[in-house]
This record gives C-alpha cells, structure tokens and sequence, in this order.
C-alpha cells in the first residue's frame, strides 16, 4: 500500500504546508502543522481523500477561513488538512426557491453580496464576514441576528457531505420541511467537522428588508438590563438584535472603533450596562412607530435614556460589537467562552460570574446576545489552572441555571475536557456511538469534542 | 428470566389490549392488537420497560393519540405499546423564557388552551387538535402554519427521552441555541419512534399575535395559482397561511361543512383553484393594510377576484382544511400523500400528477401547504397494485424535482417500500447504523422506516 502521501498525491497533489494551517483564532488551543494538506476542487476528490484517510488510518481536519474560536480546525500533527479554499463558489442564488446553494469555502462576504444584488439575505451574521460557509455549517455559527433568525442550523435546509468511508450523500433539498427518514442535515451541523465533511450546503434565504434602526439604551447596571430582555421579546415587536454590553466593553469597543456615540458625560458614567436593540421593517413608517415604542418600552423599564442611533454610528457600533472578540484579545484576555442559557436566568448567571471571577481574582468582561441567552465573557487570568478552574465553575454555574457550555463557538479541542468533565457520560457514549456509525476508523478530527 | 410479560407487570402493571391499541388513522396499514399495553406514568417506568424489552427482545411502539397517518403506532403481533395517556400533564408554561415543558401524551388542543391563557402560543397547528405532542415530535408534524412558523422540528427545544438501553437522557434546554456537541434533539425529532421515547419536551412558544385576517382567492386554474406563491412569499408579507385547494377538494370540504364564503356562482364556476392567505399583525391597522395590499398583489398575479373572509367563515374554511384528510377519507380515498417539493416545482409537479393519474385511470386530488412546496393529494385507487404503481410515480417525480416523499407525515409502515426503493442505500445503511447506535437490540419499532 502506497503511503497516505503518496495516496493524496494521486487525488488531488499535495500543498506546501505553512503555518497558517496549524491554527484558528483560538486563544488557547497551541497551533500544530499537518502533515499533509489537500485543496480539493470537487466533492469526488474529498470523498477520495477520505476513503484514502480511513484506509491508512490517518486523522483529518477540515479548514475553511480559520476563524473558528475554539480551535476545531487545529491538526494533528500526523495528519492531513483539508483546505476548501478552492471550493470557494456561489453555485446558484435560487430566487425562486429562496435558497442559495453554495460550496463550503464560500466566505460570508460574498454571500451577503450575492445575496444582496438578489434583494435577499442569508441572516446568519456571526461577527465576521470572511468566515466560511463551511465552517459556519461544522460550527453551527450564531451570532447577533439570532434572536429574530435564529442560528446556521436553522437555514441549512440540506447538504451534500463526504463521508469517512468514502462515499458522497445528499440530505434535504430546497424545501423547509420533510418527515423523510432521519434528519441527518441537522446531526452533520455543529459536528465540528467529526461526522463528515460538508461538500455543498443549501441555505435557506429571506426577503432582504428594507428599512432597520438601531436603539441604544443605558441602563443603570447589568441587572436592569438582563431583567429588562424578556420583556422586549415579549412584546412581539420582534428585535433583529438584542445585545447587552458592559460598561468595561463597550468603553473598549467604542474607543477601538474611535466611535463617537453622542452620549452625554453624565450619562456615560452612571450607566454600567447598555442594551442594543436593532429593528428592521419593510415599510419606513413601521420601523419609526416601532421605535418609538421601543424607547418609550425601553424608559418604562428602567433605561437611563435611549437614543436612535444615525445610520452611520449604528452601523459603526454594531460593527464594533462584532469586533468585541479581537478588542479583547488585543486587550490580554487570556480566553473566550460564549455560554447559553435560558434568557430569564441571565440575571442569576451574571451575578454567579462576579462571584466567580472576585473569588479568583479573575477579570472577566463581556456582552452577549442577551435576546437568546448567549454570553460572552472575556477571562483575563494568566495562570493555566486558575483559569480552567474559573472556566470550570463558570460553566458549572450555567449548567446548573439550565445552559450549556457553548451558544455558537463550539467545543472543539478548546473546551472539550469541559464539556466532558460536565456532559452526561450516557450521553457522550451514545455521541460516540454515533460518530462510530459515520467515522468507523475515527479519522475526522479526532480529539474534537472526544 | 420472567417472561416480558411478568417484567412489564412488575414495572408498572399491565392494561386490556383492545382494538384501538393496534391501528392509527393511515387508510392502507393493516391493525395489529399487540401482546402487551403498558400505561406509564413516570419517565423511569418508560426506561425500565424499554431495558426489559430489550432483554427480551421485544418489539415497542410508543402511542400518543393514535392520529397518525403512516402507520407508524401500528405494533407488532408480539409487542408492547407503550401508550402515554397517563403522561399527559403540561408541566409548566414559562413565561419568561417562553417555553412550555410537556409530557407527551398532552394534546395540541391542551397546549393550545395553556398557551392561550398566557398569551403566548406554540404556532404548529397540524389540523388534528387531539393529537398528542408526542406523536407530534416524533412525527416531525407541520401543518397550515409551517409557511411562517416552521414544523415541529423547530419547535422543540430540548427532550428527555428513554433509550432503548434503558437510561434517561437530556437533550437541549430552554434556549433557543447550542453547539455543545451533537444535537441529539434533532436527531429523536421526526425519527417516529425508532431511536428513544421522548418522556418530556421542552417547546418554543411565540408571542401570540392578536389580529388575523384571511383572504381567498380563485384562480382560474392551479397552475396559475402554485405560480403565484413564490410572489407573495418573496413580497415580504410573511402570511401565517399559504394553502392552495383545487377546485374539486374546495367543492367537498365546504360541502362537507355546508360553508357558504360568499361566493359568486359565476366566480365558483370558473374557478379550478383557490389560494388562501391567512395574515397576522400585532396591530390592526398594520393588518388592515397587510390585507389590501395581499389583494392588489393577487389581482396582479391572475386572481380573478380576492375576498376578505369574515373571522367566523375564515375560522370554519380553516377547520374544514384541517379535515380534508376525513372528508377524503369519508370519500373513499384509498391513500393519501404528502410529498414535499422545492416551491417553485409546484406547477411542474402538478403537472406529472396529471399526467400519472390519467395513465392509470386514477382519481387524484388535493390541497397543500404551498408557501412551503407541501402537496397533499388523495388517491382513488382500489387496486393496491395499481395503487402502489401511482404512489411510486408520484414519489418518483416528486424526487425528480428535487422532493422528498414526505414532508410531515413520515413514513412508518405505509410508505416504507417506496422510502426503501427510492432513497440513496449509502444514506440508508448511514441511518441504520444511527439506529444501531441507539437501540443495539433493534427493539423500537422495527417495521417502521426500515
């Protein structure tokens, strides 16, 4: 038998190997070169290389932009990298159907362009746009348009995959709907890349809307912020983000961004927490009655003040919000963790997270999706077991209030001995098993989530 | 070892097998009393009497109401149904995260009530009220509302289930995102009983909207009316219904109902199809709105008029919908399908139907879901050869065009050969092994899919 390089020659040839296929934007996770790495241009050529892999037994990694945070793109040093950067195209802008069909290097820049000049939009916006379809799809990406849209799993109506045995599958199709066997388009989802290897995804589009405004709310403190998010979705005026950000962070992010909010001083230093909230409408004179609800909602439930943020700055914080990530690294945090729970426990979680943090003389800042439950926190702690002890009892504590570890980011080889330590291990058995019925050599990244 | 019948006994006591335990409301699945029925009432009872059906190999079919179309209630001669009519208790209605938690025998109509009174509602209205939520998750039912709301898959948060095996899980939580390792949740959901038996589940709640309005629109004949929805789904105007009827169902259900809409006799005459559109808004005056440009929109798209209905003959056409199924029945119908289609495909799928039922000689009609490319058909068939030939056509076609058998019905025992003869057998071994990694004994519903 021919090595596994040689093997990969024959398929597809070999790409030098560099640094830049050793890692992701993990901040703890410690990068390492493949042996190997591949840049298929077909979805034959990955079904090939993985057959191929299964063969000898060597562990593979799929690699899109690399902007995962949670370094589920981080290689074994004995094994191979798949790059899909020449998988790369928009295959179809199905304006009938509402769905884009689109290769997994695709990045999310060219898709909202795409999708733009076809008056649709594709709502997932996980804060950076030259991330991949394909990682988005492995990661089951989130971000702030989640609270009215929802996350990638919910607009990946099917796809079409590379299994570890070689073979190429189809699931779903370009309909919303089907009680037709067992839904493996949502089982491949957020599998990080360890069931198969996603060669096409058909993505579900909506009607691009018109109009949006953006609302800018202080509030006293954090508390008042959180408590004040069930009502918002309460009241059917339907947010397309509800973010709340912590004095500390958006200090940090509106100085990065040297962004001007037109907050006055007095304002500026009582309020400890604000709350974004972002309408959109297809008529002009609903979004303004919807505004202005919104503040007068808003004021009744105990903001400070709420402004009406101009195009320009609204776009400009938002932006600025979705650089939040690279705003605390550059500031030192030593880790990210972006836990869910359930949107009326964040009060109670967010009180656990300053005992936590004051009990280890740990800093940790953040803001999150505060619509559905999603916080990111920032950790600032040099110390490696300090801070997996503070990691650990911040998940425990979101465990505990009914969450889950990760709302978007995923476990990945980051936070895997967590989710171990905390994950019912009936449960992880029967993941197992489930990875075995797709991956029967284990050879998709392996020490990913197991 | 005891026999299973002395285990069951000992676990939660044994129930009289009567006829209603062997049959659910699909027209062509022959009834089959099973050996045992068991009535749990605890979520470790329904673990314990899986772990005793495993040891002896035993066939189980879970039963919520028993308004299933696919067969897939239908137990074996030598089985156990484990009937959920004790588990029957909404257990709680959060109103902050917005969640119901329920136990799977409760009804639609219960949570229905439940969600009611707290202002909130759970939007996946499959037409049967007295369905259990059970058979709803495990169906993966949609129904009228799917259009806007999306099925039951999208609705369910998280579960607790029984495995085979005999341990309880958790799956999920009351938020609305995750990436914490597969998503088992997803998986159970729609797999009709094959994998685990969901004891509780925890569901997605929506504000509810207070104003809704519906419009009916007769065209001149169905092509021109499949043509017009992917207009109005692409206007933005987001209607809670979309349903298209053809002229001959409409004759019947309205009869059935001895609803008068209002009518003209010389629009009725002409008309071959009907398109409905149910609208909600928060507020009137946008409804009212919403409504008047729904209906300049259809007179553009080759309505031949567009009426309004009043709230209580929009309710009545809207149940007498819900009942096709009984009014086909009570008709003769020998079958009915649900293939689900990219939308667009509709007026090319119509077509084939056409073209099959004259080649056979066979009566076809129907209704469906046409914001979401769902075509429900009655088929005329006494000949179950025939028949089968017909179905196998229809479902032939509708894959052609990029489809699926069936989008909420499922598939159980009645459409097994065709799920078997037309889907891709790398998908089918891929599913039978995530079956086998769930249930290593085969004892949950075997017949049912494979």
């Amino acid at each position: 038998m021919a090595d596994i390089g040689a093997r990969l020659a024959d398929i597809v040839g070999l790409t030098e190997v560099v640094d830049d296929h050793g890692h992701d934007e993990s901040l703890t996770v410690p990068a390492q070169r493949p042996a190997h790495v591949v840049r298929p241009e077909t979805a034959e050529q990955v079904a090939a290389i993985l057959e191929a892999a299964t063969e000898h037994a060597t562990p593979v990694t799929a690699r899109g932009s690399g902007t995962g945070l949670s370094g589920a793109a981080v290689p074994r040093a004995d094994g191979i990298v798949v790059s899909f950067e020449k998988m790369n195209r928009v295959l179809e802008i199905d304006t009938e159907n509402h769905v884009a069909v689109v290769q997994p290097g695709v990045t999310l820049q060219e898709l909202e362009e795409r999708t733009a000049a076809a008056g649709l939009v594709y709502p997932v916006y996980p804060g950076e746009l030259s991330a991949s379809l394909g990682g988005s799809v492995a990661t089951n990406a989130g971000g702030m348009r989640a609270v009215k849209y929802g996350v990638t799993r919910h607009h990946v109506l099917g796809v079409q995959a590379a299994l570890p045995t070689g073979e190429l599958i189809r699931t779903g199709g370009r309909f919303v709907k089907s009680s037709t066997g067992y839904d493996l388009t949502q089982l491949i989802v957020g599998s990080e890349g360890t069931l198969a290897l996603v060669t096409e995804a058909i993505l579900k589009l909506q009607p691009r809307v018109a109009h949006q405004a953006t609302v800018l709310a202080p509030f006293a403190d954090l508390a008042a912020v959180v408590a004040a998010v069930p009502r918002v979705v309460a009241s059917g005026i339907g947010p397309l983000i509800l973010e709340y950000i912590d004095g500390m962070t958006m200090g940090a992010i509106t100085h990065t961004a040297d962004l001007q909010l037109g907050i006055p001083d007095a304002v500026r230093e009582t309020a400890q927490a604000y709350l974004v909230v972002m309408l959109e409408n297809r008529s002009a004179d609903r979004l303004d009655e919807d505004v202005a609800e919104t503040g007068e909602m808003l004021a009744g439930l105990g903001a400070v003040d709420a402004y009406v943020l101009p195009g320009g700055s609204a776009r400009r914080l938002i932006e600025a919000r979705e650089r939040a990530f690279y705003t605390a690294k550059a500031a030192g945090a030593d880790d990210v963790i972006d836990t869910v729970l359930p949107r009326a426990a964040l009060p109670d979680f967010m009180a656990a997270v300053t005992g936590i943090a004051q009990a280890h003389g740990t800093f940790v800042i953040g803001c999150g999706h505060a619509g559905d439950g999603n916080v990111h926190l920032a950790v600032f702690q040099k110390d490696a077991e300090q801070r997996s002890a503070v990691l650990g009892e911040l998940f425990a504590a979101a465990i505990a209030l009914g969450g889950a570890i990760s709302g978007e980011h995923g476990i990945g080889r980051a936070k895997r001995s967590h989710f171990l330590a905390s994950e019912d291990p009936t449960k992880v058995e029967l993941m197992r098993r489930v990875k075995q019925a797709f991956d029967p050599a284990g050879v998709l990244n392996p020490g990913v989530l197991f």
